[in-house]
């Protein structure tokens, strides 16, 4: 069974088709601009990368182009459309209404629908994607895979804000964290590592990436997570700000005189390690400029393994204890350096780095010592795989 | 050597004139409703208790009732005015200028007022008192002790938020943390009941009051706290929402149509444990109704509880490991239902409490097992006290 995976953000699209028997990725690419100037997309299969520019005005161009491609004799994966049996949808926000993936109805898109006043910028592309492959791939079953499912079973004395009741009641205001897919996954994927089943650990993971999110997973079960409402909260990101006095924005607001738009454009995008740093939001050029004795640059990098560090603490004390801490995403999988630093002093709390077994990128190992009572992983993430698994299974 | 000690709010001043050689409350009390119609004092000396309702249109008359009452043959703690040594303010907002106590000066009184930005309700009222002082007691030393200034060791990855950095130089956006007497206070008041040196110690000291705020203490000094730029951060409080997702703010503004005074309303007066619990802000008017059966008043403590263990645990984190933890304020020194939940869970991180021993309210003991890896102890705050110790010293 040959599954498409797609991620619609609004004005891009990314795919990858999967053959279910081997887990082997047959196709993979990005469609970028959509309905602006310059739209192209970068195809890859086996070794070959090809590069189509082609005006598209919406999804719908996108997505024919991107199948026309995949069918392609010379550049394709298949030889005919009927090959893909389904199409698994990352869907951002499922409200409180998804605990799970979702064979795609009517319904199902009425409810995506109602979720997207909490994400504004996501949900209306993610159902763009729905609709286009319903045109094109008419009798094709899609199913829908969201962010913020695996999180639905954290109590409400971790999802409730300090916040009027009525405020969760009339607008659903409350934590609903992102990232879910992803953490599940290397959740997952730690307790075969440790051979153990999920429902008999506790698992701290760390998907840090542009976007960085840490979870607490007790039992099988996320109890809480550092995003919230939206992405912007938890830790320091790469341009968003992450946890605030909530006093800030509105100080910001009048001092800067700037309106909603503006101070959620300046918290989301201008802040993190590139508005810490004045460097840049990319981790690797940060770490740079802290080598050659920039001081911002080095407090940026600081405060985000501290911020971190917090988190693990946090986590370690909601859960009374910890078994196993996963690294993942960009930076998880690759920063060697920010592992270790946010790990330092952390023996007390039975947490031991292994500075030679941690010097590897991208790929899954243990990194902390044999007698480490607290095991450390990196274990590299793979949402796109769990998209097309959850696909596959409901499909069957 | 007698200190009056002085805390003025914007229509209220309490007070307090200790005798240093003993560090008796010689005379207490409490002014409300300066400048509003029904304007009264609260007097207690030695058992005695004297309301004396009296018209007073600023802190000036508040003060020379005040003084007027300490002298007072009847009611009266001293003979004359000339018997008050000095006087000791809190100061809620020093800024990053105030690292400690202070003789006030006008240079001080000039500071003060530039940090009013920061603290706009409670510095003003502060210099209000100030002011009232030198007229009424003239050449009488004056001390200023800062909410803040504890709390200036902090390193820079603690006190940075992942926002631009010219936020932090155009407008001293950055955390500054409050409490700071008391958290000083019991800190010290820790390492003496540890017999050790508090710059030999570990301790994380949780304010509990209808305020709250969660401070590490590493080698006798705050590296790190629960409040931020303002009061509203860290914890769930009594009416203040604590912790946010910062794009809960403007969500709220958008959805209720609200303009940023009335948001900053809503999130300091009508949130925390009176807007999750919709009963009171008073704990134990929440606990009443939990054990009753209310739904939302149980889950208004388990999130507060929750909240309170989340930073025990990031502080553990950040510090490496903690000796002692320390509960005080109104809270945390009488609610052993809320000290237990707090700690529940906690023993495979070395916190294992005693419940006979925490069956105890407002006495400084230790109420953790005599196994417990970390010690837990209750220790009475008494931020007055601090501030004439601080004003004694300064002024001999």
């Amino acid at each position: 069974m040959n599954v498409l995976v797609i991620n619609c953000g609004s004005s891009s699209l990314k795919y990858q088709l999967i053959n279910m028997e081997n887990e082997e990725v047959m196709a993979i690419g990005l469609t970028e601009r959509i309905g602006i100037e310059g739209s192209r997309v970068v195809h890859k299969t086996s070794g070959e990368k090809t590069i189509i520019e082609e005006p598209m005005k919406d999804h719908r161009d996108a997505l024919r182009i991107v199948l026309n491609a995949i069918v392609d004799p010379k550049i394709g994966a298949v030889k005919d459309m009927k090959e893909i049996s389904a199409v698994g949808h990352r869907v951002v926000h499922g409200g409180e209404k998804f605990a799970e993936s979702v064979i795609i109805t009517d319904e199902v898109k009425k409810a995506i629908q109602d979720c997207a006043e909490l994400a504004p910028l996501h949900n209306p592309a993610n159902l763009m994607g729905i609709d286009a492959c319903e045109e094109i791939l008419p009798g094709v079953p899609q199913v829908a895979v969201f962010d913020t499912a695996f999180h639905q079973t954290m109590p409400k004395a971790s999802y409730l804000y300090g916040l009027p009741y009525e405020l969760y009641e009339k607008h659903g205001i409350r934590k609903y964290g992102f990232h879910g897919t992803s953490h599940k996954y290397v959740a997952q994927k730690a307790a075969a590592l440790m051979g153990k089943e999920m429902a008999d650990l506790k698992i701290i993971t760390c998907h840090l990436g542009n976007g960085a999110s840490i979870t607490a997973v007790d039992g099988g079960k996320s109890i809480d997570t550092s995003m919230g409402l939206t992405p912007l909260e938890g830790s320091i990101m790469g341009t968003r700000c992450g946890d605030l006095d909530p006093a800030i924005v509105t100080f910001i607001m009048e001092k800067e005189n700037l309106d909603v738009a503006a101070v959620n454009n300046l918290v989301n995008k201008k802040s993190g390690i590139l508005g810490m740093s004045c460097v840049s939001s990319d981790f690797r050029d940060v770490e740079e400029a802290a080598d050659a004795g920039n001081e911002k640059a080095q407090v940026a990098l600081d405060a985000f393994a501290q911020r971190v560090k917090k988190y693990i603490g946090a986590y370690m004390a909601e859960m009374g204890g910890a078994d196993i801490i996963v690294f993942t995403a960009g930076l998880g999988e690759n920063s060697i350096s920010m592992r270790a630093k946010i790990c330092e002093g952390l023996e007390g709390m039975g947490i031991k780095m292994d500075a030679e077994k941690n010097n590897v990128r991208g790929k899954e190992t243990v990194v902390s010592t044999d007698d480490s009572a607290i095991k450390v992983a990196v274990i590299p993430t793979n949402e796109e795989l769990m998209i097309a698994k959850d696909t596959a299974a409901l499909v069957k």
